[in-house]
């Protein structure tokens, strides 16, 4: 058994992170830090934990409490890993951020993205990129995992087969994503209430979203030495609904393969992404409550373009869940160790 | 290990079992029989379920085959358990009905309400009524369990402490439910389309729901020796949402208590019946995938009228997961085997 | 043509003053008043609307601009008119209130329920109550109304035929109804952020709504001289959907009738309300967008319980509609008047 | 006043029809014809219509009735307007199809994407394309006019201004576009059951969609003389939602200009087509019961690649909204006659 703290588990990501580790045959939740509800037992603000934490309470966020954990997730907005981690890795524990802190690797251009100094650059370079599919090895032995985004797992992962085998031109790459709202966090704001987003549909930050340079650099390291930079149009939807991200993939095709076979090759061994059978386009419910990222690829009309469908659900494999992947990779445990149940469906 | 055999795994009960027997450690699902899709595999259907049954395929419902397995759930419509039961019951097998067939003592009650000939009378006598809150004695050693209705669950857990202490009047019984859509069955009818369901409220059944004479025969069940009959005037209602049912009782009390005491000493040690705290209302979400019924009880106004709030998940405590929670009384398992994670939030 | 003026028109109320006044052959809408956006386009805000109001700015609530139009509505939270209304009146102009201000004579009720001290207690009593199908000729004269909310007209039309006929006891009055989102109004609370309100449903007040003292009101108003009191448990829910309230009442019945003629016969020339023929249910989205109450009446079982389901639109009927229906009386125009479109459907 | 008949007015764009023309000034609806609901009232069938259409039947399609029509609207699937329609021109009848029956001039790719012989095809030369905004002047003139499909419309609008001014690479053309499940039509399947298509978004039809030649064939007739031939890519997706399109496209610029001013320019004396200030996205919920196709533009990150954003709502400017435009223009009345109602917010 480790023990695992979390801090900032007021969100959404911090309620997945509990529901998760709830069942989790090696993990034992010691400790949970909100500024906001510390005095507050987790299962008020949380009924459906009711019988699973009715001791753990909400406590101020302290370095000693930290010290005492093996390893701590960071469930919190940009910002406030940057200004804990130092004292945590300091004290010997290791750390999974849920957060955008740590995953670009060029401090100016995370700044430029994010509006704000970073407030911890020197322990950028030593931040391992907690994509499993891609950074195994490095994640086992890392101390600091910088969990990737929602969007840019699901990208990522549609591209990936295509990219390392250069098969598609890197300046035509175009990625159409929409997400549930959930992905936009707990936040009091009009925008997210349900009376303005139920029933309707809508791009937003498609002049420029955030992971955007996340999902560039992602892509870049995905590539063959000499292939040419990525370039990515991307535009993120908000579709009428709470779980699960859809990203559509187009990108010009400059080799002819069999894009099936290619797929389900590349991804045999992987337990967390499934290459669906040739015909069959991945739902978003299919992966809902699951960490399973869920593949489609196909070239319409054989026009020299290759489209991929790939689904998440932006909470488990987009963010909780591949935290606890990259969790049971860092401590040895079997990497699907209490991430087995099937999606919830319908 | 016990092999479960599952008649009839193509509808939403269906998938919903071998969900949650996906992660069971004591089942292996060993059949799983469809008319309509013999020889399909079962994660064709159910795109969610690869990598946990990719070598379970639907089959024709044979008899041999059947008398093969420790347990038979029946997921199907009325009237098919009416017409297999006997050969099955005749093997050795032990059965677990989720359809209605054997809910209702009264014969004549059946065939009034559904509309045709009972298929089995026979077999009805020795039937035992899975909600286990009741009658967990006599479901441990039944070879045949009429798991009851969704509905019903909802409606007898909420009534049972005031009924069976006989502090309501029994003839002011009302039930205002409302419940998701995949209550209704996965059946092709318009009616239950998206573009007709969504966004809308409605009653339906108002004049009289199948549900009613079940739920007044458990009434009765629960009520003193020399209590009035109980009179229920059940009205459900259909959500634009998928999973869960809200039931909204009312009752005229007859004794002044501390409802709040009473209800959590009642329950104190249902592990599947969670009373919440004063002023707290529970709502469908707190309970979604999982098998718990949360309640709520107040008297507004104090006005001598009694308000119950329940709440389960239709398919899970409504249905399946009740089967499971039967299923582990009737073979000696931890009676919350299988059905320990939490429900899935947001 | 009159000049009507809106105070507070960023809501949903207000909105839907804008959307339906845009088609109405008889106003032009020169006043729009906002705090939080004066001096930004209405298009700017609604988009919805460009096209419609592309030269109409929300300005500061100032009481020479206020006293130059025929008719000011306030859609603003509540206290906002009681500031504002005496010298609105003052200044020969006439208000419907869409607040609960003026909508409860006994002072003293509304500062219990509404927890504050009322601001403008003189003209309480001059305000005339805008449920036109009992107050119509009241309304006629009016200089001052104060419109009905959404749950009180949904529940005082369903038990007006009822209790103005003496037909049920008055002391066993039950109201469970459900609302859509949009009731809850444009609020940055993360209680009402589609990822918390999706998919789930659940009660909310249940031991005391502010609407409440309001209906009792209405109802006492409906009454025959003698008889008792009404006393109402009403529970209201939330749906997880955006326009639409659907009331299903209860209540004992004192003499035997036949209640749908009943109901058709009440209400027969009344333009918003439908009584649906025998056996038909209504469903909230039968009246989104529209004006018109769609009733439907039963005694399921016939056991002395009478049931009636009712659904109007909240922001129409219960509101922005139900006040240009007031409007519409005030000045003698059609009753109907800019009320005519069928509702939206699918 | 003129008679307008519906051929198959039990379906979402037949009761769009009924809605729409219900407060359209010069038209009376004579005539209503369903083979499955002949006999019934048409507010039997859809109660949102009770007190509009009272004394209007479901009748048999007989030709008699139809020739005592001046205009007919097909609001049926594809085939029967071809079965129909020589009988209804020969009676001197006008008829608007919302089928796909007459949409594409190429018999043989007609027969190849709808695997059925044509039924008529020597009509097919005279029918005008129903698409306003570029084949007005035909309109005026024409007794048969096929009006273009949902996606069509939302994909031609978006690409018109830059093809028709060659500024993208015709061969670069991707639509990723999302559909409300009313698209779908009201049709008893599995698979557009609320409790399969709620809470989930998914591709479908990527592999080709039958709206791609009408697409294609469109965008051709924008094109100046000399253009290469457009080559589309596009993929169609279903959002858990009822009414709505929202296209987004790309292409690759060949020619760099100030893309806000050209599509405002372009499109500055068109009723229907709104482009928004420049920041501004569209929502699908912002045009929900109109007429309007929103559009937003932008190059994002300056890369060359140009995205459009597109929204309509599918049953009104995506089929019955634009028949009537079609209508208006065609009989001479005010092009936004009938159709100038704010979209419904929220």
């Amino acid at each position: 058994m480790i023990k695992v703290g979390i801090v900032g588990g007021t969100g959404y990501t911090g309620v997945e992170l509990l529901r998760l580790l709830a069942v989790h045959p090696k993990v034992e939740v010691t400790l949970i830090t909100s500024r906001a509800e510390a005095g507050k037992c987790v299962t008020e603000l949380f009924p459906t934990l009711r019988g699973h934490y009715d001791d753990l309470y909400f406590s101020e966020p302290e370095s000693h409490a930290l010290g005492a954990c093996d390893l701590v997730f960071f469930a919190t907005p940009h910002g406030v890993a940057q200004a804990m981690m130092k004292e945590v890795l300091a004290a010997g524990v290791r750390a999974i951020d849920l957060s955008a802190d740590f995953r670009i690797r060029d401090i100016e251009v995370w700044e430029k993205w994010y509006g704000q100094q970073h407030g911890c650059p020197e322990l950028v370079a030593q931040a391992v990129y907690g994509l499993p599919e891609i950074h195994r090895e490095q994640i086992k032995d890392a101390q600091l995992v910088a969990c990737p985004g929602c969007y840019p797992t699901s990208i990522q992962l549609g591209f990936y087969p295509l990219l390392a085998n250069d098969l598609i031109d890197p300046r035509s790459l175009i990625a159409s994503s929409a997400s549930g709202v959930s992905g936009a966090g707990k936040q009091a704001k009009v925008d997210l209430l349900m009376a303005e987003m139920g029933e309707s549909f809508k791009t937003y930050a498609a002049g420029g979203h955030r992971h955007l340079p996340e999902i560039e650099q992602g892509l870049r390291d995905m590539q063959t030495p000499d292939a040419a930079e990525p370039e990515l149009t991307f535009v993120p939807h908000l579709l009428p609904m709470i779980r699960g991200i859809h990203s559509t993939l187009f990108a010009r095709l400059i080799e002819n393969v069999d894009l099936q076979a290619l797929f389900e090759d590349f991804y045999a061994n992987e337990p967390f992404v499934d290459v669906l059978p040739q015909g069959v386009l991945p739902e978003t419910r299919s992966v809902k409550s699951s960490n399973i990222c869920r593949l489609a690829v196909l070239e319409p009309q054989s026009r020299g373009t290759v489209v991929v469908a790939s689904v998440i659900d932006n909470l488990t494999k987009g963010a909780s869940g591949q935290g606890i992947q990259n969790m049971n990779i860092m401590f040895g445990f079997d990497e699907t160790m209490g991430l087995a149940a099937p999606a919830l469906l319908p």
